[in-house]
């Protein structure tokens, strides 16, 4: 150590290093690895790297630090200050050079790879690294007789400020360039891709950067735009997926296309017109130029995976249900018709097999069952079921044809799951009579807040619950058969042909659910369940460590109930639990960080395909778990986990109550 | 050596090498390194592996060849005779086993690597390497259960066939392999660009592709079709630059541009609109489907470079001289307006100054004067000069502001080279009379075929040897000053206000020549001149090895006249040649071979650009070039070699001649 030399403790890293007075912050950051950020590379403008330095021994690190241990604000950092102002405390790491021991502290949002906040508590943490950065460079002036094109100059200067070699520049870039030139006073601020390709040119210094990360559900398709530069959501926009007038469901749409060659077209046409639109709304909801949107990832299925890239789904819908492409695509997003900068780039994960797509794959990212050891069970419901088994040693995936009751259809007072739609339903066991609570209303019917509200029909979650609830009550027996002997004891009960209905609600419209009804979800829960049952089959295992219920379905389902119906193995109720828009968040993760875009991509080719249509074990696996529930031992201990009475005990208490009440009906 | 070996010697190459009986002559080819070609690998479908063997004792070789040393030709081979037709004594490489010695002979058609025929004499040949290549594969069904996508398929059956690991895949393949698939019966041909990226797909085997060279002058553009396969162009065509409505010249163009902000874009417009036009008129001429079209390579000077890519040409238009981009650009086609293969890549070659352009590349690619030791000077003129000077130690390349003089503008009677023009004239030195040729006829005007020829005005090369013939007939002094003495001996030399002219063609119109005229030639030449004299003073030397005069100038210019009037410097006339349109040859060089272009971005970066704007010396070189011819020593030599009288002796017996002549005016 030389009289010269200070020491310099960065935290939260605790990295330090001895530095000649005179080194500026960032400079000793870089040497150490100190993950500072700087889109200007240290000249003074954008701001990214403040710190603070705190006053006062630090027994910890040996030190004692002081701001004094710093030159004082330069011209360069005032006018930053007065220009774009900086907080008490706060230096701009670029001009501030050391002149003493100094415990220098980063602050998350100085931090290049920050890690983003997920809302998700037990989520494994993104690391922001996104696939495009930002890059300001300051260009010497063109001398006569030079004859070097300004690219080559830009390059040059991106080389050596920024130790981009070898990059290519997209159309855009050649013409926009010198006139951002001339307008930035020869500076640029460039947007590279990938460490490869500069894919978009600002005049001077430009510190914005945004992305948009899509899951197109056969349904609904939703758009996140997200800060580039925060891996914040800034605005999130959803909007009916306007394939649905070629047909409700998946495979209507590809019998659409099937009877009508070549309409897949039309039907690219519908849902790329509908991310321009959501893409119109996210940047108006956040007032940013659409030019600002530099990538957008997306995810759906792979059928919605085919139609965006617009190929053909025909042979999605029939054996050996080929996929024409299930790689990860990379592709320029105006060319799949999403309008954001020219030069933005479009990801779609990969699709897994024929019928476990890119959506599979987003929930595998975001969900990561990979890294850990406990065998997780993960379950997004659709039309189809996709289900993911595994660990970190192995990872099996298949798709289970639940058809869409679980989404209210072909259930006789089923809807989407919208305001008005019933979507909480309890049951007196006593009474049997329903307490219900719709989509856009905390109230329950028969609390003060409900009496405005008007019921439009039951979505998936209230159809389950509805479903579990009768059998709860013994409305419903094992085999599914809605009781019809309990017509005596409640008007709930009513004929209905040779079956029986249960009256949900008596209002207009009057809501039942009949015997078919009850069928469509038994067919449904089977299907699922089979698939489950299959996948642990293959994995050897007889008990997952943890279920998650992906999607809009998993969230809204009350997870006891699923596992009353036996929709999923028998579990411990509380390691059931929602993964929410588990899809969407891999997207997001894909557009926050290039990393995970390997990850999932490898990921997805060791994962073990079951395709239950050949698996002749899916058929009886099937049949078994027609019952309700599948399994009745677990339903005494599910039962007391929810503190509901016990089934066999409200049984036997049934008959003598029945008798009671008979008079009075 | 076994019983089972047979020695096997291919023609030309001379490898040699012994296999095993049974051995297809295709492998045996592959395995010594022949070049022997093949697209369907061995299927004995794209019959491009055709060989042909001798009968009899091969001294030279020391074995005794015969057909029958081959299986006799099976049931696939004679499918394909019957199918495509196979000449006598033709056989299929891959069907055609090994059974005893063998000389074979690979006829040039089934190279893979085959020289390409150029019609210059001089010119270093083209070896055929494309840089998109065919490829056909043969997929197994996929299996159900199987879940890999048919992409992944189709790359694997690439990596096993033909050894292409890693390969992307551009958007339209992603739909059209399916459709592709099903109609090839599993079996497609791809295109593969630069051993990378999967651009194109077709069902079966297919093998035709072609790519267009395209020359953007500024006046005319012109594209040439080539058979990618063989290398051939196909058909040519050539339209006038709709940019001329905005401007004859380019700096009008630019001035235009400068004008109306924002009018580039109508300038962009219109040369895409003509590259078009011509590309539709090329398919068109050979009756192939323009998706046929795989590459498309393009040179211009800077300013049609720049507009192509939609850049502002503004600063071109200015000191520095800023070119946008010089490195070679490589682009989709579409993204310049080219309605080819929507996989097709356009590659433009570099530019090497902002006033030296990718034409300019053209034409040092087409020359190759960095790969010999003689020190060529090449000239390519147009509105500017570009002239480049070197061998392969050392290349030295400026621009000249001619001037549109060369190209018959701003010349009384000048036009464009088009039927009807002066391209040819001759001048007694006893009567001054001339005699002329027009484009479009071959007779001279003192011979009976000229009758019915129309003359319309005069060309560049044609005012160029009306000047050189005007003055070694004495008409014109060494300054340049028609010679008014003169009209008393010849009704040609007439006064034309304090000046006079020499009436060229008495008809309708009447053509003549004027001061003015050869002021405005003296200027060009003078620039040309000044030019070629700076870079040789650059270079150090004071005389060339040879002179080559690119372009259509450079083509129709009598290269004595050339040298007469001190247009280029001094060099044996027999050595000054013209190059024809070698920046179209340069583009097309680049079309078929894919190394030429790492060649010539190579050679671009270590030209040395000597800027004539800020060379004082170039001023001095211009005005001591003004005079006609600038250097009388040359002269005797030149006239000797052209046969003419004597110059001196001329101007000694002119005296008396005229005023011999004086008492008949």
């Amino acid at each position: 150590m030389t009289d010269g030399d200070a020491l310099v403790v960065f935290t939260p890293s605790g990295r330090r290093g001895r530095f000649e007075h005179g080194t500026t912050v960032l400079e000793a950051a870089r040497r150490l690895g100190v993950d500072l950020d700087s889109v200007c590379g240290g000249r003074g403008i954008c701001g990214r790297c403040q710190i603070e330095v705190s006053d006062g021994e630090h027994a910890k690190h040996g030190i004692v630090s002081s701001q004094a241990h710093l030159t004082p604000a330069g011209e360069l950092e005032a006018r930053y200050a007065t220009e774009r102002g900086l907080a008490a405390g706060r230096r701009l790491g670029c001009t501030a050079c050391v002149t003493g021991d100094l415990v220098v502290d980063v602050p998350p949002e100085s931090q290049l790879y920050r890690q983003v906040v997920r809302k998700e508590a037990d989520a494994h943490p993104i690391e922001l690294d996104p696939v495009v950065r930002l890059y300001y460079v300051q260009l010497a002036d063109a001398e006569l007789g030079e004859s070097i094109g300004d690219l080559r100059r830009l390059k040059a200067a991106l080389a050596s400020d920024w130790e981009l070699e070898g990059l290519e520049a997209d159309a855009q870039v050649l013409t926009e360039l010198q006139p951002a030139l001339r307008n930035g006073a020869s500076a640029v601020t460039v947007a590279v891709h990938d460490g490869r390709t500069i894919t978009a040119v600002w005049p001077g210094l430009h510190d914005r950067a945004f992305g948009i990360a899509f899951d197109i559900g056969s349904t609904t398709v939703a758009g996140h735009l997200c800060d580039l530069l925060t891996g914040d959501v800034l605005a999130s926009a959803g909007e009916m997926n306007p394939q649905i007038r070629f047909g409700e469901d998946l495979m209507s749409r590809v019998s659409y296309v099937m009877l009508n060659p070549g309409s897949e077209r039309e039907l690219t046409r519908a849902v790329r017109g509908c991310l321009a639109k959501l893409t119109a709304e996210l940047a108006r909801a956040v007032e940013i130029d659409r030019r600002e949107i530099l990538e957008v990832t997306l995810v759906g299925n792979p059928i919605m995976h085919h139609l965006l890239l617009g190929i053909d789904p025909t042979p999605l819908g029939g054996a050996p249900f080929s996929l024409a492409v299930d790689e990860a695509v990379r592709i320029p997003a105006r060319d799949i018709g999403i309008p954001v900068h020219p030069g933005a780039r479009a990801y779609i994960l990969p699709c897994i097999a024929g019928h476990v797509g890119a959506d599979t794959a987003g929930v595998l990212l975001s969900e990561a069952p990979y890294l850990g050891d406990e065998v997780n069970l993960i379950v997004d419901v659709g039309t189809n079921a996709e289900i993911v088994l595994g660990n970190r040693d192995r990872l099996l995936a298949a798709s289970s044809p639940t058809g869409p009751a679980f989404e209210g259809a072909q259930i006789s007072s089923g809807q989407r799951a919208a305001p008005g739609a019933v979507e909480r339903v309890r049951i007196d066991p006593e009474t049997l009579e329903p307490r219900l609570r719709v989509i856009g209303n905390d109230a329950w019917s028969d609390e003060a807040g409900f009496a405005e509200v008007q019921v439009t029909g039951v979505c998936g979650s209230g159809i389950i619950e509805a479903i579990a609830e009768l059998h709860l009550a013994g409305v419903l027996t094992t085999d599914g058969t809605i009781d019809g002997a309990l017509a005596e004891r409640s008007s709930r009960v009513v004929p209905d042909g040779r079956t029986f209905s249960y009256v949900l609600w008596r209002g207009e419209p009057e809501l039942v659910i009949t015997q078919n009804d009850v069928r469509q979800i038994q067919l449904a829960k089977a299907a699922l369940h089979a698939g489950c049952a299959l996948l642990m089959e293959h994995y050897g295992i007889e008990r997952v460590d943890r279920i998650r219920l992906a999607g809009a379905f998993g969230t809204h389902i009350d997870p006891v109930h699923a596992l009353v119906l036996g929709l999923v193995p028998d579990c411990d109720p509380e390691r059931v639990t929602a993964a929410g828009n588990a899809a969407g968040t891999g997207a997001r993760i894909a557009l926050l960080n290039r990393g995970a875009r390997a990850e999932i991509e490898d990921v997805v080719r060791r994962v073990e395909k079951i395709e239950t249509a050949v698996e002749p074990r899916f058929q009886e696996h099937f049949v078994n778990a027609m019952a309700i529930p599948h399994d009745v031992d677990p339903y005494a201990r599910l039962a007391r986990a929810v503190r509901l009475p016990e089934r066999r005990a409200a049984k036997t208490e049934r008959p003598p109550r029945r008798r009671e009440r008979r008079p009075s009906a």
